[in-house]
């Protein structure tokens, strides 16, 4: 499903709104579940942003791109006019609740599959599953190597046995997963030593980090040897390796999350065989492009960038299509907490690929059914190959 | 005022020129004053650029999308055809005077108010109440941290008085300003320690620098731990800290102008309630819509960009409406000696902007009503705000 | 020669095609040669990209703008249709041979001089003067000081004598060049002390390297002291120095290779009067632009990325236009081994520029006499001037 109608379809060359992808069910490599009870503003705004904190008084987190995404191609699914205002618009989500809110949006996004990353304040949110029921989808899941450790380390592991007890636990959280993610970003940056730490590093690491004690010391992981040695687990452990880069929430330092800071680690682990896909990339995901050239085990999104640069999306997704092959290229959303996130994801995403696409099909530069082909690739058939969903 | 009239105005959908901004007297939040007396080529020339020497021979700095720009947008209002020859206009430009050409481009900018920085050659320049006479605009005054410190310096100030002569200079040069400016981009890179120094590190530090004696050796401060104190210290004050990141003259060193560099002193001070200003921050501008979401206190402007990026300043425009709220956004031209640079950051800025927000609107991305307000809030409303310019 | 013929040409504001540079044979200010003898499919994917290795099980290299724009304007040139299939392409390529297609392609391009780099692989590809024999072109000679340096260990320098040494072999290899080239960034990266090594150094640097012994222990030379030697030793031959910046093959460290790193360097080297020519600089191009605006001796190209990004060459092209005075930009293709390369490399910068800066005077920004004058000068002018082309 798209959300205007009233476009022709004739061909690639003239192809406009989302229609190049308009029949592809998406799968959203990497995204979050959204959350169960009803919002209020404040909450609905805090969630519209990658900020912690609301707005400075007299101005509001929806004036933004992403809010006035949100205000263009949700309203209408919940019956109002296209651009409804903020007021209306929750006004409207608040009567209507947030089950038949997350029914009507989460179908609209059309999505075959979502791969959820579970490690992230799940308590708040539906289950994978509730998250695929509306539109018939399928869910699989993306764990965080952090909160594996995290786990352990509150489970009450020796600093001599935690390296068993983080592979074991990896094991069994893993069973049926999909993926497994980094947030290294977020908690130290992406440059790092490019080789695995050894035993007696990562020893000594966790001695220091278990010696804090339980509770919040031990909540947020931030010891560079042992998020080294997680990445390692991770690449060992032979599933597709999500690594959050690019921008995030305020916690994050943009400087340190350049992709590109990763060249060692993937130089040292491409005869592994393990896929390492570079999520969300922005503002550096030129540079992302070239380590999914060179590199052949690299792939790259350009997910929550997408949602949050709103009428820019074209501009963000054409970059990301410049040095990266197609067959390293995929979709996501990141969305979190808000359904009106996967809608944004996928609309975004499918108008955006669709004009950019297209563009180069009515220029000549591309033939009309390598286009078609590359949308495929890119919403879908990447995905499909290398997290095995067709197997 | 706005320079082409052949235009219709259909709604923001078909707006071209300056359409969307042609009513709003801008803020121009981060400007110098224009030069009094007359100029040479050579002057000219090196006025019209970030190079401290002339170009190459046989070639000339007015071969840039600047100069190209100058010729396009200001030899109109000389009299002269649209993109009259350099020669012609310098001849015109000399033979009407320096009081009647900087009447005529001043009045062409329209703009409401100025805020002036007065740290950089002053001497050679008109006062901000000269440069705000022509259109009737206001002005403003923007007092440089590092120009107060080095007159306490020439004043004679001891090491362990520094902190304190500094406060009280500082208190009395801002008086009356509407806020201060650092220029640690070209002292020493953005790359700084997060917290203020201490009390015991500036004496020190001051002890060092003032022993170099008067003269050239003060006229300078390059001492990094008296540069974070001068930023603490306008944070302390109270006032917006503008701080110029990016691309500037070729003193400074770009790699160290990101503003993504200030990450953990931005994270410091968000407690304060101080207004951060990133000034210009092209190439990295989208570093700075990133910072400018995330942290409640942080704003950004392209200006000096536009200007010199000329007929690319719509695409450098749209860049800077990604992640930024549109609360974050301000106008400025960072127009220093020409009043050919008031010129075109008004008139590049408004055409820009009106392409890149009609763009949306006849995209069917944004309202029309949309537009006009962020529009407006970008022009002036915010400058308004942030510097209580209507109180 | 350009590649479509339907075009009109009713002056710049309505240009299309290549029609700007139609009549412009293009100075070619660094490319290599091209393979001697025939390609199988896959050599041919591995020279049409700088990945080390093929493409994932199932997946092409081909599947890429520069795959895509091979089957766009190099079909056509062998007698199939634009966006013939890569099978179809790479059999009549087959069938008509190396000698019969490069040619052809290498005919297309209509290249007036040819400025070659001979340092690499050299022993494959045609000579400079038969890659310049199918369209009459001249050949000139780029000199890698990396290479004359390892012809230097392995000729039996002593550590003593290595400078010197050094001095004679780069005096004689430049007998009759144009240009020096360096490639620190693939040994090194760009991040290097301004200042040139003290020969005390030098001499140090030379006997660890020596004592290597010869084989592939000196094939690769990539000590940074000497490294920053034989740049200085470039610099003061006084010939060009070309400097490879921004992205190239999986050996080098892209966040290392940002031409803003060789700021000192570039300050330290400014009264010298050599001029520096930054090669390829994308994703850092706008980097590359600041330095080209504010030092007057330095340049810029964004070949090799105009090939890589393909349909999003004019995007890039246009970025590279921003702050760098037009007489600072100069073309390259940076082609290697497929005459393909040097095909994309004119054609998608004649099309590209005549795209963006007929769109410039289209929007009434740019005169059309001032639009042919820049074409000229980046594609042929600059580089006329600063090689000395025309004595």
């Amino acid at each position: 499903m798209t959300l205007d109608n009233g476009r022709s379809r004739g061909g690639a060359a003239s192809m406009t709104g989302a229609a190049m992808l308009e029949d592809v069910r998406l799968v959203d490599h990497h995204c979050h579940s959204v959350v169960r009870g009803p919002l209020d503003r404040a909450g609905f705004e805090l969630l519209a942003t990658e900020a912690c904190q609301a707005a400075p008084p007299g101005c509001t987190t929806l004036d933004s791109q992403l809010g006035f995404a949100v205000r263009r191609w949700c309203a209408p699914l919940l019956g109002l006019a296209p651009h409804a205002p903020a007021d209306d618009y929750l006004a409207e989500r608040a009567r209507l609740g947030p089950a038949e809110v997350n029914r009507r949006l989460l179908s609209a996004a059309n999505v075959a599959t979502f791969l959820v990353d579970t490690g992230f304040r799940a308590g708040e949110l539906l289950t994978p599953a509730e998250l695929a029921a509306p539109a018939g989808s399928a869910a699989g899941e993306v764990v965080r190597l952090e909160a594996v450790a995290e786990r352990v380390a509150e489970g009450g592991a020796s600093a001599a046995g935690f390296a068993a007890a983080y592979a074991d636990a990896l094991a069994a959280a893993t069973a049926s997963a999909h993926a497994v993610k980094s947030v290294l970003a977020y908690r130290h940056g992406l440059a790092i030593a490019p080789e695995p730490p050894s035993a007696a590093e990562v020893r000594a690491a966790a001695g220091r980090w278990l010696r804090r004690g339980p509770g919040a010391a031990l909540a947020r992981l931030d010891d560079p040897v042992l998020l080294r040695h997680l990445l390692w687990a991770g690449v060992e452990r032979g599933l597709p390796v999500q690594i959050h880069t690019g921008f995030g929430d305020s916690d994050l330092d943009l400087a340190g999350s350049d992709p590109a800071l990763l060249t060692g680690f993937l130089r040292a682990v491409q005869g592994r065989g393990t896929p390492i896909m570079l999520l969300h990339c922005y503002p550096y995901h030129r540079q992302a492009g070239y380590l999914a050239q060179v590199f052949p085990h690299v792939y790259l999104d350009v997910g929550l960038a997408v949602n949050h640069v709103g009428a820019r999306a074209t501009a963000v997704i054409a970059e990301s299509l410049e040095l990266a092959p197609f067959h390293k290229v995929l979709y996501s959303s990141d969305a979190f907490g808000l359904p009106e996130l996967h809608v944004l994801g996928a609309e975004l995403f499918r108008r955006g690929l669709t004009e950019v696409l297209g563009g180069w099909v009515a220029a000549g530069s591309w033939s009309a059914p390598d286009a078609e082909r590359v949308a495929w690739m890119i919403g879908a058939g990447n995905a499909e190959r290398v997290y095995g969903l067709r197997g």
